[in-house]
């Protein structure tokens, strides 16, 4: 495997750094050479995570040593760098990397948002990137695809905007549902609020409960109307809102519409289906089922299910993904194949874990 | 305690009987006289449920006798019985004890709607006792306190309907939110589902994942449509979808509506708190403080928390309960308390397992 | 309620803090009057809890505002104090409180050991109180109760102790087993760990796995052998063996043991049955039923099961009980109770939360 | 991929069934042609398992038809047949497929049992292919792989006995424990409790709560007995117990033995280090590091733990098993694997899903 293209995670301690070690450990075309962690330089990546052990490439991902972010000994060794550190901290990171050449793919929210002063009121900091805000893509497939074969940096998207866009997409291109009445309710698991040590997220303080957090307040919300604004061609504000599940990984959006003109379900699912047939990690699923977070667990696919009420002329889309997969490092994996010239599917989970 | 009012539970191999006997067990003004189950009848019950066993009330109910539900026998023992069992099955039952003098609390669906042809339709099946369902009284307290002191039947809520009406009343009351834009996006803990043997509710396929179901088509809409027209003093049609958490207890319902007029956070909550001012089991949270179904686990509280997002005009109303507690089984026992003249609350538990 | 006895509270934040409330919430006989922490000071109860609120009880206390922890303050306003502070602070407190005449229980594991150097040892920290030391009641009522009434000082006995030492009590005292072939594999709730920050009990580091912890190290090792050699009046060295579980509450410790004769589970069950027949708080459960986490969820009891293994002569006890409550905080309820003159159980939860 | 193998699937709805899917449609060398189920013929894959869809291998797998088990068919069409079907019932079909020249890997218990009347006292039914049963080999590589390359008829170990022996072997092999002292603590995700609608595995019945079950009668007491004791040379009776866990997937085994001499955890990890250095599906893990179940989450990996307690003189093992994958499906791949003559290892997952 002499020929896989040399990689570097920027961040390997959070959720999305393990998700992104557990992918690249089955990559046939790509192989992590640089894994690196302020807190954590100096041990091996077994000696953090000990079930990065065992024969071939999971043991010799584990060897690997953590080393101290250095853009220098990084663009010495990568041809793409992932990072998957915090907003502001990428900003600077990607700079570096990128004057020397190497691609990034951006887990963070510092690019996703094209209006520098819609960053800087919604993350209450300075953008000072502002040349490379303008030139990073939008790193969703089936928005950009041929985009992010070209660039040099990819915007990771958040999770939630990646499985309400996807839902919204087809809706909104075609015209079915009223743009000023959107209302998304997701629901995620809890690894999407981070590894960091927290009273809240203790599994004594989310077991076993259930809570709406942030509302009117989450900085998806930009990110998401951004794009859908652009599917719908025109500006659209809309009510999105987040739920915190009692399990590991998953994100649901329950999102309510209403339709333009009364349609069937029929109609709706034949419309869905078509947008998406070629989409390779998309599945809309047959009418009358509805997705579930397991049926995406580990993967790359978001399950979209439709719902028409007729009584009340209203369109439901429920849309399924793994936030840390498709919601985070499965897709900036998408995007580092499509950068770097692989097929945009390789090495990416398709077989959820069931149960 | 011989000065207890003596009670019967038809029906207590479901949830709602299981919590039933756990009120009951802390009930200083009722005592449990009778238990039935078809399936059951003959043994103790301590020996269906061997928790309930040990010194004081708990082993003197765990002593009792399963019977066969036979309303002969109920009227002699008892002065108001407990209907838990399926819809259909109830309305026969609550005919045969009502005409024997007894008092019914039924937690079926039965006598919920008002309109036979719309029982009829969303449930499918004839309803055969007209009379009663004109009689029977919606067993919400804080809507219908002085009737339900009155009544000799009591249409106990479905667990839904509580926190979406509590949860809508106050703003159609005062005429807040338009009427025709309402959405109601609710989550239940799988114990909502009941305690057949199935499939779909085992541990392995409810654990670990997150899913909607019956979207469009759940039987709880037009319950619900019935009260909030009923305060909205015309027809409202609504969207109620539902979810599966993968949590014991708790329904958490995230309402969204349209103000009428712009307002603040502050004025909304206001009029919230004022309206539930001398309720003893709503609790409006602090503005700015949502809630979460673990702080009414085992409780009959409904915590009601609101956001308005000012950006796009929204009231978002949250409501949280304990489906089993305040949804049923503690809802019925308040209903109970007044039917029999005892003090509204007495006997129902407030302090919640935390964590 | 004027007449409930005013007691306190040192340390609100923690798990054994919160359950304190909650069970003190509904005790018709104590009223809690302080409560400190050392960072909240200043707030009231609910302001933390929003659980804390709503009429009578439960809202008054969420009322009490948080206070520093003043031995002057406390000694003036309480006559008894709980302590919910990790060991070593708690031996300075309690002996500041106990010498201005307060009763302490103290629930950290500053007393329970009553070799000095054995408690240095394995809390490798010196111990500065020898006197008060000496003169602690291990507050297991099983086996102290009438100590427990007299006592100034109770030493609440740690949650693996509790569930450890009832289940072998029986079989000790009357010489059933080897005393020198005894195997604990206990079981425990998250809450367990604490309210720490901590990424180990993170949700996503605790759900959806299982592992064993501390093992031959665990600090309840020298308790429970303290416990049971003075059972089996002579030196007992054992095996305890910790795990942690994915549930909120509960620990269940499997014993294994062996039979000095043959016996049958008929046999051992009588013994067993007799030995705890007089005991409000433990239920040995009929023979063939084994004791589950959830059917002493919330509650005082000790559950008991037993199964012999005839086969290899082997006696296993099983001995549930909820961590928090029989193994922590109602616990020491039943301490005060005792110091204080009230009925042992009085305000103690019997009835579980099922499901 | 036309060359794959082909091979079929006897018993698509159930747990082991289901994880078999999902193994088989990343697998390089092998493709299902047939699934059968008794229910369910006649649909397809996909519409019994909607995530069985999408594009490549996952899309095809959806599409295959579910048939009737039919010998005549199964041999017709596929080179080995895998038996996802309860004891007894697989028996018959093994025997037909087997005259057909069809290898098998059965995952019931009936041909893992060398002496028929244990079989036939623990199950309680008779054998009826005694000549089978002396001619399986069971198929735990570790201790069989040349004969399992060699085999007609592999009976795949249970779950509990593949976490057990693996744990055992080293210290039986070298003879470092006492084989009259030896305690397995086993616990298991629900999912090894199978697919059937059953009250007592309901998400409300497991999920929250923790208990033993089957304790002296669960059926892998002689299966792990007739291993242990051709590993000690002798016959071995032993303590076997078994407990529920709240999560769906994994196996973890303490084991409690006795050393013969004292001996070092350094070096009682050294002996198991060697014993296993050239498995590449065991792990042992560094000395002080304790597995957890979710480090083998739909893995093969069986990942061993050690402790020695110095002041007892007891070895604990631990052993952490996907009862799902190593303890079922993934085992039986790589029994097929061997019998087909591809690489041991060829398909199976190594890198769990983490969180």
């Amino acid at each position: 495997m002499a020929q896989r293209i040399p990689v570097g995670l920027v961040g390997v301690t959070g959720y999305t750094g393990m998700e992104l070690t557990r992918i690249l450990a089955g990559h046939p075309g790509l192989e992590l050479v640089r894994a690196t962690s302020r807190s954590e330089a100096g041990k091996t990546l077994a000696s953090l995570y000990p079930y990065l052990s065992g024969p071939g490439d999971l043991g010799r991902m584990g060897a690997l040593t953590v080393t101290q972010p250095d853009p220098e000994d990084l663009a010495a060794a990568c041809q793409l760098v992932f990072l998957a550190v915090p907003h502001k901290t990428a900003q600077e990171i990607a700079s570096a990397l990128i004057k020397k050449g190497v691609k990034v793919v951006d887990l963070s929210a510092d690019f996703r948002l094209r209006h520098k002063p819609t960053y800087e009121h919604w993350y209450a900091t300075p953008h000072t990137e502002p040349d490379l805000l303008a030139e990073a893509v939008y790193g969703l497939p089936e928005l950009y695809r041929a985009d992010m074969a070209g660039a040099r940096l990819i915007a990771n998207p958040g999770c939630y905007p990646t499985a309400s866009i996807l839902g919204l997409a087809p809706a909104l291109e075609k015209g079915l549902v009223h743009t000023d009445d959107i209302v998304i309710d997701a629901k995620s698991g809890t690894s999407g609020a981070g590894r960091k040590a927290s009273v809240g997220t203790l599994f004594c303080e989310v077991a076993d409960t259930f809570r709406a957090y942030n509302l009117t307040k989450h900085r998806h919300t930009p990110e998401i109307e951004q794009e859908v604004s652009l599917l719908a061609g025109g500006p659209v504000a809309l009510s999105f809102n987040t739920h915190l599940l009692p399990i590991d990984r998953g994100i649901l959006a329950t999102i309510y519409t209403r339709l333009v003109k009364p349609m069937t379900l029929k109609d709706v699912h034949a419309l869905y289906a078509e947008r998406y047939a070629d989409e390779p990690l998309v599945r809309v699923l047959p009418a009358g089922t509805l997705p579930e977070t397991r049926w995406v667990r580990g993967t790359m696919f978001c399950d979209i299910g439709l719902a028409v009420d007729e009584r009340i002329g209203r369109l439901i889309v429920l849309s399924a993904i793994d936030n840390l997969c498709r919601g985070a490092s499965g897709q900036a994996v998408a995007g580092a194949n499509l950068m770097l010239g692989l097929p945009e599917t390789q090495g990416l989970p398709t077989a959820p874990l069931m149960p």
